[in-house]
């Protein structure tokens, strides 16, 4: 059986499930504690981090643009990554949109203050950062209600793993209640489309101990 | 004419300069002070970054990523991806070391401290912040090493984007006076071998206003 090794809040970890639920590729979750360094993760992948899917034909991928890219190449049904050159690259470039900027400006920092401090016992939350977070994801919100304003799905009229990547830095910031839906309605409804999609709902149901979500994360009308 | 906005301290855009030189694709280059926050910039990259390619078609591309992957796609001359769906697994695997784990250790604070800060007039260099990046740049060095004392290239028995992207990003730093050579010989080896390269030789003839490179910058018998 396929294995995904991930951790819970995740959001690179997270596009990976969404991925293969959307390419109907069943997979087992393997629950890994990166934070205790095990020596026989590192045998997996050398970076000591998550995601790391373990494939049927034993093939090892680490990392979420290498498994994404895998998947759309080695599975070619229910295709997420465009068929033209052209779509491919609009795709590409809102994946980078939220694993890099997003990451970089909201959910790295946010993970960081108010998850891994309490798991490391480090501290409180610094509540500077946390506002800075707070102005940027507003922004970001603004740029998934402006696309969806032109666009049935971020990169065009299909889903693609634009909405996943997207989809899943905000699932992660919802279940922290760290997403101002009222800011931008139109951004809310992308979001609730997503919410209702079979390969999102496992999300929905994960609850990660000391971290209770607020009670519409996992309602699709919230 | 193809035309890169680029900045020349980026290893971003660098990567992308030198996967182009590799392909044979010529191209115009474009100074992009991003920094300035050009609107007619933004209305190319939304995300006001570069590196952003027009290509010929006329497609625009953002980010390296997307352009990267465009590369091997639109121009399947000298590949530089892999040929088995492996070998691609193995180097996205690594661009993503270097892309990501690499520029978050290192690059992007030795970038902030030292360059950014004299653009911007922001205070000096945190001495703390760049000891750190030195003692993760060794760890890195070490890496390179283990890959090279077991294959030819970073990815396997064949040049690779791997290779370009690690290249890239140390070629900064490199600039900067910041790579500890004689740490690991066996990575300054195969550094020795992208230096000589047609493909690097516009990057070790760059020049930046205000920051002067080690006088062994430019020299492949360094």
């Amino acid at each position: 059986m396929r294995k995904l090794y991930h951790t819970h809040l995740s959001p690179f970890c997270r596009k990976v499930r969404i991925q293969l639920k959307e390419k109907q590729l069943p997979f087992e979750l393997v629950d890994e504690p990166v934070w205790e360094r095990r020596k026989a993760f590192f045998k997996l992948n050398p970076a000591g981090e998550v995601p790391v899917m373990v494939d049927e034909n034993g093939l090892i991928l680490s990392g979420s643009y290498a498994i994404s890219e895998y998947l759309e190449e080695a599975y070619e049904d229910y295709p997420l990554i465009g068929k033209t050159i052209g779509e491919r690259a609009e795709i590409r470039r809102l994946i980078n949109w939220f694993d890099v900027k997003f990451y970089q400006e909201v959910s790295q920092d946010i993970l960081f203050e108010k998850v891994f401090r309490r798991l490391m016992d480090h501290g409180q939350p610094d509540s500077d950062i946390l506002r800075q977070c707070k102005r940027y994801i507003s922004y970001h919100l603004d740029y998934i209600a402006h696309l969806t304003s032109e666009r049935s799905w971020l990169a065009g009229e299909f889903f693609s793993v634009a909405d996943i990547a997207a989809a899943a830095h905000l699932s992660v910031l919802d279940y922290l209640g760290d997403v101002p839906w009222d800011h931008a309605p139109r951004a809310k409804e992308w979001y609730a489309l997503m919410k209702s999609r079979p390969s999102f709902r496992p999300l929905l149901s994960d609850r990660v101990r000391g971290f209770r979500p607020p009670v519409y994360y996992d309602d699709p009308d919230f």
